[in-house]
């Protein structure tokens, strides 16, 4: 009965993360850190299946712990939708909403900032994509107009925006592309995996067909889990059930996070409602913190004035430097950690992409503080 | 900036298990009980995206934590397979399987004891499911030679054997079914959701194309996380990339389980390893546990004897008292409850599923006493 030997294990115990406790920066992790209440839920439903205590057959519809309720009647106005479910996040929503929607070698119209997981989503179901092009170096704008020139061209399946997108933290007229695909009749998914949670953001405003959120990037919770919210013509379509199994939703493979994740999504949701009201304060010291490192000779790329945390700088100072030190462009994540200060992709230098939605105004100019003695120390 | 009004979140704090250190005999969570080492991995990376902060593109290619060690060298030798990569969970790993090798109306050959995803995995593909009979009750025996005859009818691009079943704890002859599939030269996938990390298993050694296991359900890990193995000849079929990404598998959408559950799966994972060693005691345990309840009149289902700790009873004694009392089929999940016992589902007494996997035996010796007590008190 010997399992045949496989490789010592040894380095999977004491797991550690060595950018606990720093100030936070990093785009993909500033929206997703844990709440109190999250932090309980997490230790509390830690075990396996511990959410389906009183499953009666569907993730969704649980009543204890309160899911449907959370699914039902809470998700859907927050998002602005008839009708919401959970997925395991962004990408597997935008995939199950394509894969129901599209046949292989239907178009799809996405803008050329869309995340890769947009694309590759696509790619599973077989689909045609057509992207419209930003505006390039230096404000990657997306002109919501020039889908309407595509749209007469190849007659998409469906058409998705990305708002915002992941690079330059840009938002684009999401409300004038749902005019558009309204009046074209085309289902319009809105990718919102860095604005849900965030920002105040709802479906309905924007006339989209289907909003898509990420729980781990922007609503505070354990990876991975996501919302959808979609129209209530789209359901049958979605959500169908199996014909064997009548409960059973067929692209939810009956459910989707069975476990904590969802739990942590659902202990944080009070305080995640609450801080998107908080956004016009976000949005200004966003800025204020571009301004102090643009004086700094630093570039910001993107919109401007810029109107979400996100942030992408270009940094010749900084890709200089990194020509001559012997940790290539590793030195700023070293100075930066030093510091306590944790946020840039470790080795890139020439630019940098940073989020200010965790961290307060003094921790940010700690950060700009930093940014100049870097810059002194090596200049 | 107001978002629209939702219904009050309040009953979304203080979530909480009633079921919190109860003996466990709940066949979905048995296996999937957490590690001292994983409730620490929990914790350490609870927040958001922190897996990923080392990231250079690819979850299973990360080197701190060490997801890549864990992937590349430590699962291939414990799955007895070629190439290991991460899912979402079992249901996962077998639609991905599915969407990668068949085309809508290919036909594949299934156990008719499959678990319910088995087929809804099948139905989201399109595929035309056809399935070998059980043998009805009280066995419920899969004939695996009885594919070799429905497979010259329908010509299946795909086979696929639950092992064991999640209803009666059977264990199909899973190695005469590997020469079958070699014979015909029809890909088998081998559906170990309730075998791997629980029992000594591997792919190999059933000569299977492909190995699915569960995190949460027997791999002592945080829901929802999976494992797949398969050989070689399916690395650039299944882990195909994408055209334009080409780091990014499209069948994984990049990537999976892009948070704490996998590091949950990973710290347990040297405890999971040495503890398949001891299933021969936990069968003994299993046949003892359920020789004792049928002295108490209950009726094992499944294989007799029987070599696995998921045990499915009819119970008419049970069954009879629900019919009279005020609490119907609810007063069984009552008494055990009060007892200290949680497992079989809430509300169900004709017959009822239990595992044996995470209680000692002195515990399950307190389970056959409630048993014959809650027997007296209403006899």
């Amino acid at each position: 009965m010997e399992q045949k030997g496989s490789k010592s294990p040894q380095k999977l115990s004491g797991l550690r993360r060595q950018h606990k406790g720093l100030i936070n920066l990093m785009p993909l992790q500033t929206g997703g850190m844990l709440t109190d209440a999250a932090k309980e839920a997490l230790v509390e439903f830690g075990d396996g299946y511990s959410v389906c205590d009183f499953c009666q057959g569907v993730l969704c519809s649980i009543t204890n712990p309160p899911i449907r309720d959370f699914v039902q009647e809470v998700l859907p106005p927050f998002l602005g939708c008839d009708v919401a479910t959970i997925t395991h996040g962004a990408r597997e929503a935008k995939f199950m909403v394509m894969h129901s929607l599209a046949r292989p070698a239907d178009a799809i119209l996405v803008d050329g900032s869309r995340h890769y997981t947009t694309f590759v989503a696509a790619e599973r179901v077989g689909l045609n994509i057509i992207e419209v092009p930003h505006s390039g170096h230096p404000e990657f704008r997306i002109d919501v107009n020039q889908y309407e020139l595509l749209i007469k061209k190849h007659n998409p399946r469906l058409i998705l925006l990305t708002y915002p997108d992941g690079n330059y933290g840009n938002l684009p007229d999401a409300r004038r592309l749902g005019e558009i695909a309204q009046e074209h009749n085309i289902p319009y998914i809105l990718n919102g995996a860095y604005a849900v949670g965030r920002m105040p953001i709802t479906m309905e405003e924007m006339g989209a067909d289907f909003i898509v959120g990420s729980g781990h990037k922007s609503m505070a919770s354990t990876g991975p889990v996501g919302v959808l919210g979609m129209k209530k013509k789209w359901e049958q379509i979605v959500l169908r059930k199996s014909t064997r199994h009548s409960n059973k939703d067929i692209e939810l493979l009956g459910c989707t996070v069975r476990g904590v994740p969802l739990m942590t999504l659902m202990a944080s949701f009070p305080y995640v409602k609450e801080r998107v009201t908080d956004w016009d304060e976000q949005v200004s010291k966003a800025q204020w913190f571009s301004a102090e490192l643009e004086r700094l000779g630093f570039i910001q790329l993107g919109e401007r004035p810029h109107r979400h945390d996100l942030l992408h700088f270009d940094a010749p100072a900084l890709y200089e430097i990194s020509k001559r030190v012997r940790e290539k462009g590793y030195f700023l994540y070293k100075e930066l950690k030093e510091r306590g200060i944790w946020g840039p992709q470790p080795g890139l230098a020439k630019s940098f992409k940073v989020s200010t939605f965790a961290a307060a105004r003094q921790q940010l100019g700690f950060v700009i503080d930093s940014f100049k003695a870097i810059l002194n120390k090596y200049g």
